[in-house]
């Protein structure tokens, strides 16, 4: 049996291991990929330093991390149409049953048996892409053509979630004269940025508490507000006073949902993309701007993965990454739970070319 | 001068007078119209019993009541195009500026200047349609053609308010499969009921604490749940488990609301109409169905009233109407204030007939 | 090697044989299923009477036909999850490549690599229902619950091909006042109209040659004007001269189709489902109703199918059907040859219980 | 009676005149503007030059012409509420019964009532903006704010045409990886490519037989291709061979039409903005892209037309303008008659500051 080296959840409460396991091989419909890049995302930390024991059945180690992985075509599964051998792909993460209406509809995020499956997608369960190869479904893979698939990898997450939640938006971005909003300027926010920057013809304001973050916002075309005293006034009077037509919470604390109400027009959109939840928002009808609708998001679909990559190839979306080997990949970890990351670090397991 | 007979909001937190006021004449642009009927509905309440010297400017007293009015054409203004003399219309009641974004579109409820007017609308500010004639702007007449105009009038709000609120819900409801719930049965809720089975194939769930309202939301189709324990299990229960995919509550206090996001399928919409506001629903993102959008919804614009006309003329919708004279229009407003009437009161100023 | 007896498309220009073949086994990721009923479809004819040899190669013979066919799982293939052993299905027909967008949304019809492809769909080149037995992919299989697996094969295609076509119209349809146009009342019509009928609230004008097919028609609750001298004016009439919201034309000639647009409301929708193509319809900018969206369609997607199951179980849609054996099959097909079958005809391998 | 010197349309088949008319005065509802600028449209041209007498009632002589205009608020008539005296404004042209479904949506182009009206508009049929004063519903009135208002007359139909018919093709627009294309880049043509580039990320692909008119489109972002043998196959090859996502065609001819259709992907929109009328297009199911919807349209709405201004204040849509001098304006109709205008000419009545 050929090894080789992967990043493993071995189990909660515990920080990863870099180990020896198995180098796997494609089942029917399946595909093994070398793997380019693979993403550490923060929720890996939720799993193996948050989650509790018994509570998410679908997380229980063992399993190899990542979630946001792009690689090369090295072997085919039985019966896999459409994959070309050698070129390179990006993966969709979420793996469901494959037969209920959400499933068929490529939104496996929403699988109606979920709660009867023992995992909930590659890295996620499944065996992920922190390592040298990965497998993964055939229709979870998106060609990347002759992009850098390196850089791709947090795409699969960091780049999907915030298209979703602004592409359910764009009805109320549509026309000359609207305003959108972006809190929390981290990597998502930042992604949200470019996203509505490339789409839409709004004026985007943008606010967080950290200088530089608001920085990079204004390079991409935003306008700032900084978050304290006055930030709900200073995004009213950029508005004219009619408020925010589509707003995007990376926090999602039941402040900056407050902060997105407060400032919302009416018949627009706030949606929580952040699963801050430390404390809730208060709704009540009078308070609220009329018909503003409040939504939650989560992650996103195989067909928008696909317009993701075309975005990503047109130079529309360029994440801030940062290439670790995968040796260093508990390094990049560690940083990441110790809050000192900026950028993504992407895991590269084949020479950081 | 040519007096008649209105009913009259005379002061802040005083009872209305029936008494002798002039009777009005159209100014440019605008009809008058001998009344058929008038609906006495809750907010005249609010406006006369509730609301505080100072608060409302819009509101401030005399003026005479009554925003669910129609009525024969008995003259036209000046320049007044496309209005049938004899004919009987439906008053849309809102009257914003006339020249906002809004406005231009039909939909005064939401005037970028209302701030600086001093009325709201027709029996809003302006004199309304419990009286033997009103006046009100020709834009704002809906033609009823050959049916009833005296069940006709509560449309212009009791009709009108659901409809709206249903309307924007129906990409949620178009196509099998599809379930909605209905909170709260009085006048409004029994309209959206019967909306809702004329203009989608929807199983509806529909659920209040009174038994005879809901023996009437059975007749009308739908399936009811009572309220109080259980009624959250039941509800999911009849979809399936998967939940709604509308709400509609009609009652809007924080119990309810939580009763719809509770009940309310993924990517689903849960339409807050009733104005209860009595504690506030907390929102947070885990604990709510994922895309569920909770919004508000206030009454509708001049082109949904037409489609409501158009429903009534086809027998889709019929208001449960009790008849009173202009005489007994107090007894109606003080029924209503005891909470004592049953089915909307109109106020019928020229014979019950 | 077990064999079964199957309807079997052996040569272009050439009847199809009713012969033994292997009972077929399911590879990974399908499922065998016994087949309930297996709906004879008019584009069965296309395929073994009017194609040309070189021209598809999809529908390239030998395979068994059938493409609207239920059955009961008999076994899984490697990997599948979520199918349930011994309980009733309806099979999507469309079988795509699996990985590009439009197979990853469940819209097999619309393939990307369908030019690539051997096979169009189960019983489109690939063996189909008109068998004892029957393998489809694992996630083209839609539960059908407790209702009659039977009546519901002609589903698949009778209607799913109104159904979504109606579906992407019911945007235009959504509220009271609107108008729809069926023409053509074949069995899709006649699903067209109880879809209508249950899907929305407009009045449902249908026309046809046919007076028996106007009569079913009426039944369902639609307004008929039969074809020839004055039917555009009575159709305009009807809808009191705006015209219609939306129109179905299930023929597809020239002639149908100009009806239809002669007949279109500003704004509506026109969606050509026959492919009649005897002539072409000559579009203008003068003549042509504003805004009026010409478009054709062509069947539908998995989630679709979903919803149409949903339907049927609620009693929504009831397809016209005539049950026959397997060793009545190919009489079946004469009669369908012929232009003399009336309703669907059902092949029940199973006995026709 | 002060009289005043304005562009008049005295007969048909005949170029106007300049003329001295009365300076209007505004009635109930309406308002005076002192002229800041007037389009020239090659509508007027067909108005003045091509029209039959006792075909367009509506369009009878004599009135000024002139349905691009923008002035300075000079009085207000009765009951008018929420203009601003001084300042500027454009003026939405059409102009119809006021009480219809769409008027009171604020389209007045479809007006129910228009074969009843006898004109159609501001400067069509009523008294327009070619000369020194104008009157118009205050309804139909834009603020301009801040922005230049000579430069921004021609928005009013140059602006408002291709805006309408590009916001109802967002949809097909919305998100990563699309492609829009452009046939005809005259004056609407090349607003339709700043609009297309500020409002949505997708790939612009413009063609026009005239080279300085592609020069000009690519300076604006557009990829082009030239008229001609191998325009389809080249639009297709730039989209990947998919076809482009949305197509509008500002010429209208048959041939042009039949570009749109042969280059447009399978579900797209194309629309049909220049009524070139001159031979039909031929539409069959089969060679149609599957769900690819023609639709024509015209003008647009009160709100589009702020939101129009919205883009010009935003710097997002700047028309190529050439001033004239009243005295000039019929220097400036000749040259349009004779094709030998560049860019729009906008007559300025009080000094072309």
């Amino acid at each position: 049996m050929t090894t080789m080296k992967a990043v493993v959840h071995t189990a909660y409460k515990t920080f990863p291991s870099l180990k020896d396991v198995p180098k796997p091989t494609p089942g029917p419909g399946e595909v093994l990929l070398k793997v380019a890049g693979a993403g550490a995302c923060h929720s890996d930390v939720a799993i193996f330093d948050e989650f509790e024991e018994g509570l998410n059945p679908q997380m229980d180690p063992e399993f190899t991390l990542g979630h946001e992985t792009s690689g090369w075509v090295e072997e085919l599964g039985e019966g896999v149409k459409g994959i070309e051998h050698g070129a390179a792909y990006l993966i969709y993460g979420p793996v469901g049953c494959g037969v209920c209406r959400a499933c068929t509809r490529g939104q496996d995020t929403y699988c109606e048996n979920a709660a009867k499956m023992d995992y909930a997608g590659v890295g996620l369960g499944l065996d992920g892409g922190m390592a040298e190869y990965v497998v993964a479904p055939a229709r979870n893979l998106v060609p990347l053509g002759e992009v850098d698939p390196i850089d791709a990898a947090p795409l699969a997450d960091a780049g999907l979630t915030p298209y979703h939640a602004i592409k359910l938006a764009l009805p109320h971005l549509n026309g000359g004269g609207k305003f959108a909003l972006v809190i929390g300027l981290g990597g998502l926010g930042l992604v949200g940025v470019q996203i509505l920057k490339a789409l839409t013809g709004a004026t985007i304001i943008a606010t967080d508490m950290k200088e530089d973050a608001m920085a990079e916002a204004e390079k991409l075309g935003a306008i700032t507000v900084p978050g304290g005293e006055g930030q709900v006034e200073r995004i009213l009077e950029i508005t004219g006073g009619k408020g925010v037509d589509a707003a995007f919470d990376f926090v999602g604390v039941g402040a900056t949902v407050k902060t997105a109400m407060d400032t919302a027009a009416r018949q627009s959109r706030v949606t929580i993309v952040g699963i801050g939840n430390l404390s809730p928002y208060e709704w009540a009808f009078l308070g609220t701007p009329y018909e503003a609708e409040l939504v939650s998001t989560y992650w996103g679909t195989v067909e928008e993965l696909h317009e993701v990559v075309d975005m990503y190839a047109a130079g529309q979306i360029s994440p801030q990454v940062t290439r670790y080997s995968l040796d260093d990949a508990l390094e990049a970890y560690q940083l990441l739970v110790d809050g000192k990351l900026s950028g993504r670090a992407v895991i590269v397991p084949h020479g950081k070319k």
